[in-house]
């Protein structure tokens, strides 16, 4: 028996935040002090070295449940699939539903039960609960769906990744650039073609690495203290991840038992796009290869980073061909690959 | 192979907090009114109904993942396990770290990741997650610990269930004397032993009933409309969880093999006393028997409502002998049963 994705689906908001749009900003250094350069100069830097162009927002009444919601109905369109046969709902973010203009994190009920309750099901015996871990929590909740396919306890499983960053960003926080909103989903199912996943991987560092995401106050020295917004330490990140990503990546692909040379795609976390060349070159380096052309499908430039939305979007998108010189064809093998908060990094090599 | 409990291990916060420390609180209605019964005979009606008495709040200085890592710890220890050696460590929640005095819940990191940084675990291969699934979620996630075992991906894992609902009460709101903070922690193994789980039961009831229990605004219409408290609307809860946690109970017994008279005890989430004990009274109606005297071990009367640390709270008491009149000996087979936030039902048959 394998374990399939059997359809997806992605939301992408409307509302497009340009680059330009953050020239009014005052971007402020960590100790509340003044860039020495000006704002034009440090958003051409920002896109140079991230690739990001623009970023979608959700509107003023949609919350990350919602996107979610629209997402899931487009993945079980796509699969096919009677919603009531769903044995899960796994629904992976990291800050709840926050509504527009608010600061608080609602997440009683779980989204993943907000979600069941919009797509109409009646069924109680279809699960429904949230996963916390970081940005790889929809690539998590995926291989959470597959052990249960495993052990026998499910057969159709929903994953949601879905994440509105833009109400946690700190506006004094050059940071808060990277981030957009979004939500991506598949379905999962037990199957008996020869296409599925084949491995996976997964790996927290908490011992030094725990907080270097973390919800913390505003480069605004005269803000609130207490209000908390979604802050990095983006060196530290860098460093991190260009090490232990493509360690993890080499791991999944061992235990695959497809050589390097059999990959045809890898659809990574939409992080930043320097950092995601850079692991790509790293994990072919590993193998005493050069990076492939066109092996690493991006959407980063115009969807910018929303988290554990990312991948399901993308993997979304090159499927439907919505992006441009990329396409994946029944038999080829792809990685998944992840990194966030935690922190947390995963990989799962699949058959298409 | 079975999987099975090997350590377990509670924290109960110090700070007692009285019914008679409600006595100059302000309850108002939902729709701000006041009440008509003074305080006082509010006070006592609820202590007939809950069984409570007193409750535990965290110290100020204190998150739920701090209470948390003194419960992991304990278990650990308990488990005499190896904490590099864990798989994985889930945490269960539904509020995140909300600090003293403030009104944002952190998550980011996960709180898992917290314990693991404080448990000073090094292995990357210890998986940490956060599961948000109501009350039952400890519960859910030893199902979770169960299911990858089973698939072969984990043979140890952490379970621990943490929250300080203190810090999301209103004030204005009678049910607010229901919460308690708490943390209980429980060592989950693959075992070639003749104790473990037998069989499980989960269901999401999200049609109807899932904002039965939910985020919402003060009874206090002075108080700002956008900060939001834990509410829930009791007597459709009361009316659920009377007509479905006794069936589900039954369909957990009726997998298992085991006889209705060859059960030892049933740890039932700690809601309310009177609903407890209705719920149980109806699960041995359905077999068509009289509950057993002492059955259903309680220590809400002096521990409150914790949410997902009642049942590992209650648990690691009963089996170290801090429960009077209850103890459990080794091949007694118990129940777990919870139901909450979503609406979650969940519980386990496990032969101790």
């Amino acid at each position: 028996m394998n374990v399939k994705i059997t359809g997806t689906g992605c939301y992408i908001p409307s509302e497009v935040e340009t680059n330009e749009d953050f020239h009014q900003h005052e971007f402020l250094n960590d100790d509340g002090s003044p860039f020495k350069q000006n704002t034009n100069i440090i958003i051409k830097k920002f896109k140079s070295i991230t690739g990001i162009g623009e970023r979608r927002y959700a509107k003023n009444h949609h919350n990350s449940s919602d996107l979610g919601f629209f997402a899931a109905e487009k993945a079980i369109t796509d699969a096919n699939v009677n919603p009531e046969e769903l044995d899960y709902i796994i629904f992976a973010h990291n800050f709840g539903d926050v509504k527009h203009s608010t600061i608080q994190s609602d997440m009683v009920p779980s989204l993943a039960s907000r979600v069941k309750h919009s797509l109409r099901i009646k069924n109680p015996k279809c699960v429904a609960y949230d996963i916390l871990f970081g940005c790889p929590g929809w690539l998590e909740g995926v291989i959470q769906a597959y052990a249960f396919i495993k052990a026998g306890i499910a057969k159709k499983c929903l994953v949601i990744g879905s994440e509105t960053l833009s109400r946690v960003v700190d506006k004094h926080d050059r940071d808060s650039m990277i981030y957009s909103d979004g939500a991506g989903a598949t379905v999962i199912e037990a199957s008996d073609s020869d296409s599925g996943i084949i491995s996976h991987e997964t790996a927290t560092y908490a011992y030094d690495e725990a907080y270097f995401l973390y919800y913390g106050k505003s480069n605004n020295q005269e803000l609130c203290k207490d209000t908390r917004y979604i802050k990095m330490f983006g060196r530290k990140i860098y460093e991190f991840a260009l090490t232990n990503v493509p360690l993890a990546m080499k791991a999944c692909l061992d235990k695959s038992g497809v050589s390097i040379d059999g990959l045809d795609k890898i659809f990574i976390h939409q992080a930043n796009e320097k950092m995601d060349e850079a692991i790509i070159d790293r994990f072919y380096k590993l193998h005493e290869r050069e990076t492939p052309e066109g092996i690493m499908p991006m959407n980063i430039h115009k969807l910018g980073n929303s988290s554990v939305a990312t991948i399901p979007t993308l993997f979304d998108m090159v499927t439907k061909g919505k992006v441009e010189n990329q396409e994946i064809k029944k038999g080829d093998v792809v990685m998944f690959a992840s990194v966030g908060a935690g922190m947390n990094i995963n990989a799962i090599v699949y058959k298409y």
